[in-house]
């Protein structure tokens, strides 16, 4: 059977890391070894690019210097890890891909959805998840949810305008992308993964 | 008078740093003190840029990466800095800007002049250098210039190919764009800086 990459978008706190961490067993349990990567990062350079863009800086930190780093950190991640795990029938599991970007820089920053269409498609053509999982959770809820770990980042520090406008889009690209499948984060864990377990059966099993 | 923004344009020992010295003495001469920014770097965040671009990692470093880190340590360095000075109807001096991604990426690297023209339209808009001046030198005798100084960086490791590719679409931009000035770097010194004073003189003072 050929390799699928599952990528798990939402909010901080929305519970991405407790479900890739279920996804996996789950798979495990089917005699699949996925392998997990996160974004930013999940490349020596690309890690390095992930702290640059979550520490603060003594100067403004441009939205398109973000968004540009974003993909930096993404191309490179593709190119040396997801697509040679894909070509070798591996499975990956993403915490944040694309979608992250759009909701963020598009939504968050305001960059606006026919700019970032645009960066998506020159940098990464028609690469695409096989299934996204969108874990829809209030902002608020979210970020209480997180916000217990210590320092903030760069982003962490943003207001709940900032959370409340990237939720939006985060919504309205998943309402329009058969790929991406929406689940009611702000339920029990219990049926939280249960929801992600059944669509990732229907979506990829059947 | 308002400012202007002058860019310096060229192969590794093309002469760039040395003409910039020049060019920044005949301005004090004329009463206006301009800035000097380089690329990649020129803000905390792009310097940080700067250095990751230009460090040997254990990986391969992906063209687009690459290109998606020049151009956000370029969205930064504009927007923080040259933007800001030009408001202030100060003059600023790039060593590099726009025309070094054209000609490395897009001609060195091969990731062709669509891509390029695209991303500078999506990063920077219509925003342009009032003059850019592009020394000519011929590849091997650049790099000859150039490595008496120590440890190699990334770029300066390419083959010859590299940068006889690099210099043939510099050439190419030059003769198509009315605000990009050839000057012959191979000639004596005292001549090179002649030119470029000129070109300076005719393009910004009559
Ligand atoms: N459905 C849930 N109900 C209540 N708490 C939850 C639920 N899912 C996750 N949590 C808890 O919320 C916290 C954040 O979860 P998790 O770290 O998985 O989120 P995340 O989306 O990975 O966050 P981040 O974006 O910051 O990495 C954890 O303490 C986790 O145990
Ligand atoms: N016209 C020239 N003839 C001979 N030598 C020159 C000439 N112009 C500059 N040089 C010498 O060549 C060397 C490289 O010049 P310079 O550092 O100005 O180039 P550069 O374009 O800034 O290089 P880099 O891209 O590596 O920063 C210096 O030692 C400089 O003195
Ligand atoms: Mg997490
Ligand atoms: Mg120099």
């Amino acid at each position: 059977m050929s390799g699928k990459f599952i990528v798990i978008e939402g909010l901080e706190g929305a519970g991405k890391s407790t479900a890739i961490a279920s996804i996996v067993s789950h798979l495990q349990a089917k005699g699949i070894r996925a392998e997990t990567v996160r974004e930013p990062g999940g490349t020596p350079l690309a890690e390095a690019l992930r702290e640059l863009v979550k520490q603060e800086w003594q100067e403004n930190v441009s939205s398109m210097t973000e968004l540009l780093l974003m993909y930096a950190s993404r191309v490179q991640l593709v190119d040396n890890v997801i697509k040679p795990a894909l070509q070798k029938n591996r499975w990956v599991i993403g915490d944040r891909h694309d979608l992250s970007s759009q909701a963020y820089q598009g939504g968050g920053r305001q960059l606006g959805a026919e700019t970032l269409k645009s960066l998506k498609q020159l940098t990464l053509g028609d690469f695409e998840p096989d299934l996204t999982l969108y874990l829809d959770i209030d902002a608020q809820q979210g970020l209480q949810r997180a916000r217990g770990r210590g320092e903030l980042d760069r982003f962490e520090q943003e207001d709940l305008a900032f959370f409340e406008r990237t939720r939006l889009r985060y919504r309205q690209l998943a309402a329009t992308n058969p790929r991406v499948v929406t689940i009611d984060a702000g339920q029990a864990m219990q049926q939280v993964h249960q929801d992600i377990l059944r669509a990732i059966e229907e979506n990829l099993f059947t």
